[in-house]
């Protein structure tokens, strides 16, 4: 199979193969050295600040979301909402959940964020921004320098969702004052899944020991206490941390954030040439490298999922709810050649033949 | 290295390959039916009611632990929790920090709760008790049996972390009336750490539903429901539940969880028959077959582990805190053989000529 959805993605062979060895004991120095190496890469491919702080949590990236929202807000702020699509929507879910004032700037399927919107939105004093980079579900990419401008205006707190664009697009934690940036480990990280990553800043790792939770796993005041001697508060997925570390070092060696942005928009760039002229159309505004959503002008999105998965051993990834009839999307990270592209294009191209798309 | 600690342990070569393939894309009939299986063969081998539901959840074993009581207890409840070391110690942290009442049975460590205990806490109806069938910081492996006749005489919620025990131990929930119990994919499953394992009772399943939970990554109504289907709310470790598969099926055809009950009993046995004569005392009063409790009387533990790690090629498993220097443990779950064994023997010999145990 070839898997061009967007996590879990395909992994490099360097990072296979540590899947195939025995898991270490980790409460050791060989591993805190590990974990300390996996921190200042991530702070490096982040452009955090010095004093930034990186957690290693183990679960999804939603738990990654969920931990944020409850370490680093209080019911005390007014939280502003990018809500363009179901990531979006977990956001408003997490705030409602845990009590955080919100107001949510609803966007339609694929539509970016504008001035326009922002000066929408009632006259509040809105104390921090949730938004995800790259709307996964539709693969909207929003103008996060129009949100940093406006969060440094309003001094807000800005927590960025990265998980799907984080290495895919080129995000200065610094510049931009992101105070905390999400990724997971089996998007363009391309380890298998199991561990979201956030890199905190200094107002952000404040504010975390200034808060109290309601939750023994998702209290980031003992992770990060931890950290500072390498461990975790409870066993993580080892495996995949060795395996984090082995691709941080690679994408470091290679040319570093920068050259895996460029390899990812290559990949995204042909793919979206090659489609022009079949019988499909780009879903969304602003696009990341990441990830191409395409509606199909004369096939049922889910269709083209199933026979590609069933006939020609091809993953791409299916949406769900209401869009799953009308959008799928085709992934540009992991372990992807343009030969790849190549055989996804040849597929499509048959499929076309027969009537299928 | 060989590895006897109690978690990450050694896995088997069909297990490791597994790791070493990329991960699939998952949702899918192919991935959803590997999760049914998944689900079959965790019921079969915790000998579960037939409406007994599982969820496997992203996380480590201590994720399910606070899944568990946010979800099946409420502030109604008032819970009895067996605390002898550090892992009955989570249990009422949790409880304190989901203001679940509760009383705590403390034991020293390395004390068997009998029915003394049980006759001396305050005359009070508790709804729920809370134990650790193997307290896994002092390896004592408390007297389910007990537990479980006072549960069912007070008609008690009976809650068990069974996350070192599980598979070393044989565990009948349906006859003992065990209402959760849980495991992790890194002990005795002898997958990488990153899955944990809920076994639900239907009265289990029936407080789920009834029950409002602050979480959205700890929501097991989601879970519950799309298991239904084989899926997961959010991105599940894909790779560890392969691993699980492969794991619960090789468990399965070499003769289910007695014949793997039985291959770490005599591991144990033949561990403890042959460190008798060496200056070591066995810490604890009730063993389980998954770890040994070793207390060196003529050296500090902590040294030994040290020594083992960086000489010999061996982990053992330190203990942290207060026993750190006073009580190693060794493992006999995972991959290992009665060879082993005799190689630990010999490194110990060898270290007990040098004066260093």
């Amino acid at each position: 199979m070839i898997n061009f959805t967007v996590g879990p993605v395909q992994s490099t062979e360097e990072v296979r193969k540590i899947g195939a060895e025995n898991v270490p004991y980790f409460r050791t120095q060989e591993f805190s050295e590990i974990m300390f190496e996996n921190e200042r890469l991530m702070k490096k491919f982040a452009f955090a600040e010095e004093n930034a702080k990186v957690v290693f949590l183990t679960g999804s990236g939603t738990a990654s979301m969920e931990a944020a929202v409850m370490n680093v807000l209080t019911k005390n702020d007014k939280a502003l909402i990018i809500n363009g699509g179901s990531f979006g929507q977990r956001f408003v879910n997490i705030c409602k959940i845990h009590k955080i004032p919100y107001y949510e700037i609803k966007l339609e399927a694929g539509q970016n964020i504008t001035q326009k919107e922002l000066e929408e939105i009632p006259n509040e004093d809105f104390s921090a921004l949730l938004v995800n980079a790259n709307e996964t579900s539709t693969g909207v990419h929003y103008d996060l320098q129009l949100l940093s401008d406006f969060c440094k205006e309003h001094s807000m707190t800005f927590i960025v969702d990265a998980i799907s664009s984080f290495l895919a697009d080129i995000i200065d934690m610094k510049t931009m004052g992101i105070d905390v940036l999400m990724t997971g480990s089996q998007k363009a990280l391309a380890c298998p899944p199991g561990i979201s990553v956030m890199v905190l800043s200094e107002k952000a790792v404040n504010k975390i020991y200034a808060n109290e939770v309601e939750s023994l796993y998702f209290d980031l005041k003992p992770a990060l206490e931890d950290a500072k001697r390498g461990q975790t508060p409870f066993t993580p997925a080892v495996g995949i941390l060795l395996q984090i570390n082995a691709r941080l070092k690679a994408i470091d060696e290679a040319g570093g954030v920068e050259a895996e942005h460029r390899k990812i928009a290559a990949l995204a760039d042909d793919f979206r040439n090659k489609i022009k002229g079949m019988p499909f159309e780009i879903f969304t505004e602003a696009l990341s490298p990441a990830v191409t959503p395409v509606r199909p002008t004369s096939a049922k999105a889910y269709d083209i999922f199933l026979t590609l998965k069933d006939e020609y051993g091809i993953w791409i990834c299916p949406n769900g709810g209401e869009l799953s009839d009308i959008v799928f999307r085709v992934g540009h990270i992991g372990d992807l050649t343009i030969e790849d592209n190549d055989k996804l294009i040849e597929a499509l191209q048959d499929m076309q033949k027969r009537g299928l798309v």
